[in-house]
């Protein structure tokens, strides 16, 4: 569809959501709801990718992470795969267990190939370690959940990670820390793009309490992270 | 599969999760996120539930709601139809602008025979419409999202509606307040069901302040709610 209102000059109008099997589920939807609401005051398209158009599963693809063989996930509908994804404006990528598969290297490639053309790039949690072995998080600024911060950092030798964040900006990569903290990634995201309002208006519609503040991490002490920046 | 570990003795195993054409995608991931990460710690299966096997999409039914055209949503895929549910111990209802359809009879007549055997109901948002519309609500202590409080009484006439909670328990149904407050709801569901340490440790690996007091609501101010449980 064509996007043609003066409303939306200049505003991002083509957003993607990248999806892998045992993605976490609220990385994914925290954002998206925000962009679900989002556009029925904005013209936006949403694609979501996949490396197939097959339903994509929260699911624990490694049983070892599953102990009591729970049958228990929800399943994702792609749009589009690597190969007919249309050009994007902004690429969300979540987080999950599923970024430790070793298959991974088309959606890698998937990410490397369509970041230079992005305006924002966002991710969730450990979905920081997909854009980091993309490579395209490389001498940036970023951070990641605290759960697994030492993992973090090896995922990423070249990256500035960050250890105390809800959530970081370096250019145009937004980075968030663990699950929940996407959310107020993203309403800071429509705070920049679309102005406080907006996300003032959609956080009340979502009865969210907000975090505001991008050094907010009650959760970095809890894990004991040590303050830095490398 | 059968779950005869111990450890769940006595503990729900199966959850159903309801979905239909626009629901509200958070009202759903935000709880199914929460109980996706226990179900690595307890056996539970999930169905989700809809009136046919297609996929559901969050996207706005109604143009009026969707004025720029924007082609923007996620779609989940079920996997029951109201025929061929399973038995459930726990059932949960989002809500969304499409609990205000006109076709949506055979989901509230799904609720009301499901309803008895359940252990418990669980609504967040508008979700508490479709149980009112149900029948299941009615003499009983509930809640709903604080936008559309007025619509709310009148769409459960013989509820005895609650305006200042962020989640309201009666008996085993347990009615969250607008979006987000799913999270806090189900947060003390499993606080309830399986224990404070557990309701903590999944807070803590989502990097979620909860809100632990049912009574919290700064949005029924916000909407200038009258005080009131009818």
């Amino acid at each position: 569809m064509t996007s043609t209102t003066p409303k939306n000059k200049g505003l991002p109008v083509n957003f993607g959501l990248l999806i892998f099997p045992t993605f976490q589920a609220l990385d994914a939807f925290g954002p998206m709801d925000i962009l679900n609401m989002l556009s029925r005051d904005f013209p936006m398209n949403l694609s979501v990718i996949a490396q197939t158009l097959e339903p994509v599963s929260t699911k624990q693809r490694d049983p070892s992470f599953n102990p009591f063989r729970s049958n228990f996930g929800e399943s994702v509908m792609p749009t589009h795969d690597f190969n007919n994804a249309p050009d994007l404006d902004v690429l969300i990528i979540p987080g999950g267990y599923g970024v430790v598969a070793d298959d991974l290297d088309p959606l890698f490639n998937f990410v490397k190939r369509t970041y230079p053309s992005l305006k924002y790039l966002i991710t969730v949690c450990t979905g920081s370690w997909i854009a980091a072995r993309a490579g395209v998080l490389d001498g940036k600024r970023a951070t990641s959940n605290k759960n697994a911060w030492a993992d973090t950092k090896t995922v990423g030798p070249n990256v500035k990670w960050v250890s105390h964040a809800r959530w970081v900006v370096d250019g145009n990569i937004w980075t968030a820390s663990g699950v929940t903290a996407g959310m107020d990634a993203t309403l800071a995201f429509v705070e920049h793009v679309y102005g406080g309002d907006q996300a003032k208006k959609l956080a009340r519609e979502l009865e969210y309490e907000r975090h505001e503040d991008p050094s907010w991490d009650p959760f970095a002490e809890m894990y004991n992270l040590p303050e830095e920046s490398n």
